[in-house]
């Protein structure tokens, strides 16, 4: 089946108290689309920190200052450094630059902070759109992170409401027949870099409509994708 | 602008010396689809490594023994270990499990390499299909990675023809005027990332058409992709 993904366009600066599921239904409505059955709403995070209002003030001492104090205030372990740059574990359990905080697209003198709690935020969005609309959707809130080993950063999945995050196929075997091993692919983060694909950083494109994909529909959680440090080799 | 993203099926089991660019023509006209100037055709790594050949018998010793074996003899590197589980460094410069050596979709008793030179297989597949077609794409060739933190596997792309990896969004700015820092995006791995979505790892569609999305031509590799490790935080 082929998959659509639409640039939801047309969505205007976010101020805290802001009703995003009403922003994005007027932004559909201008682009004469009408959710479906089965639609995923992928949303980058940083609408959503503004609208809940997770938007910090940089005064006080210089900008840049202020700027690392409040990384390391987002930070509940700090993995490496090098120079300014922090990759961090957030209260999420997110590893990522800096924490999360964000001073681009974010007013002069402010910085963006992820949401407290992102799988909560695509449940309201999600049940505030189906609630309009009467269909059954998914909803996944993105952010853009680094890698290790590879260059270039993507987006991939900080919240989600209304999918499962992993696709398992164990226990399915491959076109040859073969049982397949435990390989569980992370689909939510590929949803969430198929999305990025038609926003752009620098467009003010901050949500998209991806239209098509079998998904199992279900209640999984973002930080599902995190992975326990135990089982982690490169921690 | 919308992407679409077509699954190319109907590609028949491959073997050493098939023409790719004749089974994916053929599966465009069996999908009543024909290329056009921009499009990027992502094909997973699998039927490239089968049609050069990159296939190993598994005989001799018994067939795990022969597997690690081998895993080893296509690793420059041994990053990390566990179990059975190798994070290697291969000679191409990827960080991935095994080496990149697969054993599902492969033929019982082989395991499937990685192709030696990705992005020359995806310049070779680019100029057939440009010579049959007169129009001007890009080629990716996809492979199936984990992550470090992150549970879940995400296709990532291992080579490319006529099309630049990284968007490099350094003095640009954004929504609100604020230069961006030093943003290399990965576009190239979300591209093979959104193609995995129509793609499947147990229904055999190892091709899919993403139609629609404005990229910068250009000549780069998907060695370029990787990361020095003298700029790596987790080696």
């Amino acid at each position: 089946m082929t998959l659509t993904i639409h640039p939801l366009t047309e969505i205007p600066e976010v101020s805290p108290g802001d009703d995003l599921a009403d922003l994005l239904l007027a932004s559909l409505a201008a682009s004469d689309l009408e959710l479906g059955d089965g639609d995923i709403v992928v949303i980058t995070h940083k609408i959503v920190s503004k609208a809940e209002g997770a938007v910090v003030s940089l005064d006080g001492d210089d900008e840049d200052t202020a700027y690392r104090r409040i990384v390391l205030e987002q930070s509940v372990e700090v993995l490496r450094r090098r120079g300014d740059l922090v990759i961090a574990r957030t209260s999420h359990g997110f590893i990522c630059a800096n924490a999360g905080v964000d001073r681009s697209n974010a007013a002069p003198g402010t910085a963006v902070l992820l949401p407290q709690d992102p799988d909560r935020s695509a449940h309201g969005i999600r049940m505030a759109l189906e609630a309009a609309t009467g269909v059954s959707i998914a909803v996944v809130i993105s952010d853009t992170f680094g890698r290790p080993f590879r260059r270039g950063v993507v987006d991939i999945a900080i919240g989600l409401a209304g999918l499962e995050p992993l696709l398992d196929l164990k226990g399915t075997t491959d076109a040859s027949g073969r049982m397949l091993a435990a390989t569980e692919i992370a689909l939510v983060d590929e949803i969430a870099a198929a999305a990025d694909l038609v926003m752009g950083k620098a467009d003010a494109v901050p949500a998209a409509l991806v239209r098509g994909l079998t998904m199992t529909p279900g209640e999984g959680r973002a930080t599902d994708l995190v992975r326990p440090a135990s089982e982690d080799l490169f921690r």
